[in-house]
């Protein structure tokens, strides 16, 4: 069976994500990152996904971003920005797709993985440029020079299979593909029970995706 | 005063490094990552080397690398390779350098940082996939793609001085420039005061080096 490394934070996206690589018949190995995030009841969320969703295996790396910082997510004092701002928010963490797919880069190698998916997607990517094309593409060309399988040949594949999609329509990929929505978090400032604040820019985009959809939002709001 | 981040695991090679970017003018901030290596005394050599050195800032980034395992600088139980094996060697930890670049990228971006240096090279790199210039021209290109300074048009540049440079020529360029070798420890397994094996891959190119040098080696064998 074709193995499959998957990025799953515990939001909307990743979840849809990993349900389509189901779909698609990879063994998927999931994995997922305790940076630092202030939102960390995603990583309970990443978990149970995982498991409802029949992964062979779920991991969470330790990763001392806030060492690094310049993000208004590894702190706890700074105000979130609230929807609408202009240009790259401060919600923006530095190369952090980047740093994610290198991780699961190296998982690839050591499970012997043929591809990677990742569930980043354009539209609403907020103005990150770690979301864009143009980056996988680069991301892709490195994939294939930095491991041992791109020395001999083996394309270690790096997909997005968001990355063109709306809000609404990766939901409604998810339904038909059985997702639990209920089980995600998407607020960047969840509390401790995983309920979402229903202000950032995570919690508006995600409203409107479910209304757009024409599907009830079971999301739990603080 | 234009600003570098320097890799600096506390080896040789990235001790060199960090002496080359001082010597071209830059505020160098130097970085090294808790990884879970068996060679935890090089983690302490980079502190001292760092401020020795004169860098402006040092940080240590928590990596909880032995989650994804897949090398035997992960693990304390598994022999090291000796010297002079085939192909990729146990100790490759898979996307290693990829990961370390990124978290790089990551703090230029913070700090505003021009350049990244890391200390690969070619010749001496045992086989590892991402010791090779195609691997540094990859990852500039994601570089460019990844950061909103690459989107805003100002390059992060990612230099590898050694890359083609000799064991001995490394040496000798360090020497030039002041590195106090005595400093660096290259073991894959040295002991808690840092005393180093002489008999692992990295122990005898090092050795070899210092021969070919002309140059004393005063390592500290245990």
């Amino acid at each position: 069976m074709k193995k499959a490394i998957v990025l799953l934070s515990g939001g909307l996206d990743s979840a849809t994500c990993l349900a389509m690589a189901r779909d698609q018949g990879y063994e998927c190995h999931t994995l997922a990152f305790d940076y630092g995030q202030r939102h960390r009841a995603e990583l309970a969320a990443a978990q149970q996904l995982s498991a409802q969703m029949g992964a062979a295996s779920h991991r969470v790396v330790q990763l001392g971003m806030a060492e690094i910082g310049g993000s208004s997510l590894l702190g706890h004092d700074e105000d979130l920005p609230e929807a609408g701002g202009e240009g790259v928010p401060s919600t923006y963490v530095p190369a952090r797709n980047t740093v994610f797919l290198s991780l699961a880069l190296g998982l690839a190698e050591v499970v012997d993985a043929e591809a990677i998916f990742i569930g980043i997607h354009d539209e609403d990517s907020s103005g990150y440029p770690d979301c864009r094309p143009e980056f996988l593409a680069a991301f892709q060309q490195l994939a294939n020079e930095a491991t041992v399988a791109g020395m001999e040949g083996r394309t270690i594949e790096v997909l997005a299979p968001l990355l063109s999609m709306s809000k609404a329509g990766i939901i409604q990929t998810g339904v038909k593909l059985g997702v639990d929505y209920r089980l995600t978090i998407s607020c960047y400032d969840a509390d401790a029970q995983g309920r979402a604040c229903g202000r950032c820019d995570s919690c508006v985009i995600r409203r409107q995706g479910f209304a757009e959809a024409g599907l009830v939002d079971q999301t739990l709001y603080a």
